[in-house]
Parts: C-alpha cells; sequence; structure tokens
C-alpha cells in the first residue's frame, strides 16, 4: 500500500485538509478553504475532494497515488461512510464516504473529529508511547475520543466515544441538544464556561467581571473567567472552581470507566494549561476508583492543536488504526 | 495447549470453581465450598486451590492438564494477578494470583467478576454471536463488563470498566464506597432499590408497602417493589418508576460510550424481566444519542446465571479473549 494519505478536518468554517507520511505520521502538505455552509452538501463535498487534490499536489503526488482519504466531521457518522448527523451543518445521513470515493476514485473512510484527534495525539503528539489514551476535546460541545491498545475506539456502529453526552447532573441545566437534561456537555464545554461567566457577571454587579464585561457580555470568552480569577475576583474564582468541578467530575468518572494511561485536554479552554491542570490533577487522585491501589492518568494538554484533525484523518487510512 | 482451563468465581460466601472446555465454552464440572471470610487470605487462597484441584478431577483430569485457573473477584485486580481492592473480604493489594500459580504450578489470570460474566454471556449465553456486548449486574453493587469486537474490555492495569462509579446525580444522595456523591450504584443497584422501598414503606403508612412490610423492613428485598406495583399500590409503582428512571439514566449513557450491539442485565433484580425491560427499551429509543439515526442496542437478561462467574474466568485463559 502507498505510504501516503490524505485527511479532510471537515469544520463548519473550513474545509482543512493535507497529506501524511503513515509510516512517519507527519504532515507533508495541507491547504485550506471555507466550507460555505448553507450550500447543498454535495458542493461542499466537491469542495473536500478538490481539496485533496490540492493537498496531493502541493505534496508532489497524483491522488491515485494516495492509500485514501480518511474525513474528520464535526458529528457522528457510520463505518460505510455515511455522515449521520452534524449539527452545525444541518447534515442528516448523507452517503457522504461514497460521495467523495467516486469523485477521487479513492477508498473514504469517516470518524468523528474528537476520534482523528486522539489518533493523531497518540502517533505522532502528546500520547506518543502511551497504548490506553483518552483526550477531551473542551469546545463549542464537549468531543471524548480514545485509544485502546494503541488502537482507535470508535464504538458500534462508529457512533459511540460520545462522553460529552454522560450525565453527570440528571435532570439539571439547560437542555442538551441530544434531547437530554444533564449531559456533561452541558455543565464542561467551553460553550457553558462563557454561559457561566456571564451569569455570573449579570448577577453580581459589584465583581470584577461585571465592571469589566457588563457592557459587553457578548464579547465574554472561554478566558474570561480565567483572566478575572487571575486578577483576584472573586466572583470569577468561584465560576473558576465551579466550572472546573464540573470538568473534574466527568474526567473522574472517565478515568472509572476507560482507565487510560493518560488523558488529553483540547480545545480552546485546554489553552489555561496549569490554572486548569494543577486541579484537575488533585481531583483525579482523589477521587477516582481505587486511586490509591491503581495509578491516575498522567493528565496533559494535547500537542498537536489543529492540524491532529487532519492529520488523524489521514491516519484512519492506516488499517492497524481502529479495534472494531 | 490444553483445551481445558479452571475457572474460580470467588464470592463472599462461596468459592465456586470448575472446568471448562475452551474449544466449546462449556463448563465439564463445578464445584463449590464456603469462603470462610475473615480468615487469613492464604487459607482461602489454599482453599481456591483445592478447588481447582477437585474440579479437576471430577472432569477426570490432572491439573497439569489444565491451560491454567482464572479468577473472578468481586473488586479490582491488576493483570500481575494483584487481588488490589476486594472490600466484601477486607483485601487490599494482595498476590492472589502468584501464590495460586505456586500452588497449582498453573499460569492464573485474575479479573473483575463482571468480566467475567461478560465473556461467558458472549461465548455461550444470551450475547452468543455479537461483537460489542455490554453487561450491567445489579446485585449489592452496580457491576459492568465489556466485550469490544468480541474481546474483553478490561480498562488500563486490568482495572477499569468502572460503570458503577460514574456520576448520574453530581453531589446527591448517600456517600459512594468509592468515597465519592451521586455514583450510579448509589442510585441502581438493589441495595439501592432496597433502600428506596424501605424509605418509601416509612414515608407511606397508608401504602400496600407499609401494611405488608412496615413490621419487617428488614425483610424487603429486589423484588417487594416490583410485587406490590404489579398489585397495584401507587407507592411501590413510584418507587419501582423511580428506580428505572435512574437505571436507565445511566444505561442511555452507557449507550453513548460503548454504543454496543447488545446489553444485557445480570443480578438479581434482572429476574423482573419484562416488567425491567420493557420501560428501559423505550427509555433507550427515547434518550440515547442520534437514537435515530443510529441502531439502539438490544436489551435483554443475561443467560448463564450464576455459571456465568466460573465460564467466564475459565475462559480468561484463552489468549485471544482480551483487548489489552
Amino acid at each position: 500500500m502507498p505510504p501516503f494519505a490524505a485527511g479532510i478536518d471537515l469544520g463548519g468554517t473550513n474545509i482543512a485538509a493535507g497529506v501524511a507520511d503513515l509510516a512517519s505520521s507527519r504532515l507533508v502538505s495541507t491547504v485550506s478553504r471555507p466550507t460555505g455552509r448553507g450550500r447543498p452538501w454535495e458542493a461542499i463535498a466537491r469542495d473536500m475532494a478538490a481539496a485533496v487534490r490540492e493537498a496531493a499536489a502541493a505534496a508532489g503526488l497524483d491522488p491515485g497515488q494516495l492509500a485514501g482519504v480518511g474525513v474528520g466531521i464535526p458529528g457522528t457518522c457510520d463505518q460505510r461512510g455515511t455522515a449521520l448527523y452534524v449539527t452545525n451543518l444541518g447534515w442528516t445521513s448523507l452517503p457522504l464516504g461514497p460521495f467523495l470515493s467516486r469523485e477521487l476514485g479513492l477508498p473514504v473512510r469517516l470518524s468523528n473529529d474528537a476520534n482523528c484527534a486522539v489518533l493523531a495525539e497518540g502517533a505522532a503528539g502528546a500520547a506518543v508511547g502511551y497504548r490506553d489514551v483518552a483526550m477531551v476535546t473542551i469546545g463549542t460541545g464537549l468531543g471524548s475520543g480514545f485509544l485502546i491498545g494503541g488502537r482507535l475506539f470508535e464504538g458500534g456502529w462508529g457512533a459511540g466515544a460520545e462522553m460529552g453526552h454522560m450525565v453527570i447532573r440528571s435532570g439539571e441545566g439547560p437542555v442538551c441538544n441530544c434531547g437530554r437534561q444533564g449531559c456533561w456537555e452541558v455543565f464542561a464545554s467551553a460553550t457553558a464556561l462563557i454561559r457561566q461567566t456571564r451569569e455570573a457577571a449579570e448577577a453580581n454587579p459589584h465583581s470584577l467581571l461585571w465592571q469589566q464585561w457588563g457592557g459587553k457580555l457578548d464579547q465574554i470568552d472561554g478566558r474570561t473567567a480565567f483572566d478575572a480569577a487571575a486578577q483576584g475576583d472573586p466572583v470569577a474564582r468561584q465560576v473558576v472552581d465551579r466550572y472546573l468541578w464540573y470538568l473534574g467530575e466527568g474526567l473522574v468518572s472517565l478515568v472509572n470507566i476507560f482507565r487510560p494511561q493518560i488523558l488529553l485536554l483540547g480545545g480552546g479552554v485546554s489553552a489555561q494549561g496549569e490554572a486548569l491542570l494543577a486541579p484537575l490533577r488533585r481531583r483525579l487522585a482523589e477521587d477516582c476508583y481505587a486511586g490509591s491501589l491503581v495509578p491516575i492518568p498522567r493528565l496533559a494538554v494535547a500537542a498537536l492543536g489543529n492540524d491532529a484533525g487532519i492529520l488523524g484523518a489521514a491516519l484512519l487510512l492506516n488499517p492497524q488504526s481502529t479495534v472494531l
């Protein structure tokens, strides 16, 4: 089999594509073009195919020299290449894989974007050398990906590993986009942190949070509470502490279920580094099941950033990469 | 390798052992003797070795003809054969595997009893023919076991798959034996159902529950609320409905994480059959992530009963049986 494959990281804003050397797990070219959300899905899919041709050319290859194309999608897909449920793009049950396969004359494999990210981190990022790896991506939603024995675990029909839709506070909080109430994602995503920060600012007119952001609540982001807490604002400190509690609550359950050797955090909020990691490490040591007798996973920030999605998608073409 | 292995199901009350034909996944002999809880652990371990010799003799075999011995323990162990944490027996970090191995001159492998049960159900019980299987054992605690791609998933260090210690109601309810508050086990084990039934009886002196059981609250068991509900007691109906809600809350999360093709319930409460399964099937169909687009697992009761523990323990000796 040829040692190169293409990967596509399909986002709501951009189609990022590249060619990876499967032997070394390195990207040899990357390209990007706008997704153009709202267009017919076939138009977006044709642009995905064009991005693959462009990435191949940039790598000095003909598309026919590729082992195939992997696609990381921000949603749920199955192992036949159907994009089942992509909220961001309003897609339901579209035959994206078969369409791309016909366009390019290549095998195509789809997976969730969080699955691609952990595959890349395991091959060339922060989890190199570890066999059992969990990664939680803290963004608009809460994505999760798992390597078991060095291979990607996608769940039956390729549709599992949706740890963000594990309930941690049954019947509480805003209703999740999955329809349940109490999902981890609703308490611990970046979206949740922003909501919690805004609510605290509005409820506390004497806080630094309100003084700095009261007039521009819509500009509050995932950094705001961490920044204000670092400046000594007790209200912001409370927001951060409560957010870390929610995040830790799910991470402890994740450890009890998967017991990975390393647990990576990715997404925007993970840029907080030690302000995030240090309290979570204490939490894991205190609360994981049989924590004094069984090792606690190493907790670290993911290393590859946005490239993880492209590289991991390409690595789906490695036949040894998946558990199922 | 010889086609026979011994399995031991170590319980708080009995040591049940047997010899299994690995090729057909059938038990060819079983024996049982009291655990004698409270004795030094080496005395219990020597009786475990004696039970293996007895089971081998009953099968017409010499222990030396066995491929090895598998042990299912009601707690956490590691892959070196250390019994790390067995609450029921008060054991912490004991070298049970190496001890048995020296006693018998055979390879010994330990795993959690819920792991053994799912391995047996997959090989010869209710999950034959399924590759991705989850099993939840509803007993004193809430045990869980998983097959992924037909192989046993134990988690890193052999210490994962502890789904009972996933928090579903953060910060609520009695403190779990793991030290956290809100664990699924505390709301959905048989112990939890009994507690909920007693509390409802005490709080409702006009209920059938109180009339039948008020004088003997300590005799309430996991059947009581189901029986009284079937007799039309609205208080018991409420206990059952709320219990099923808690049980379903964790099962939906389990499906979102593992997406098995089949989900088995075992343990005493599973004897309720359709009274338990029918409402849970509706719940899974309504609440699982992308439930209208991705298949919902089949829900069924485990088939092998107590033999599952012995058979599954023996099957640990099949080198193809585990994921890690």
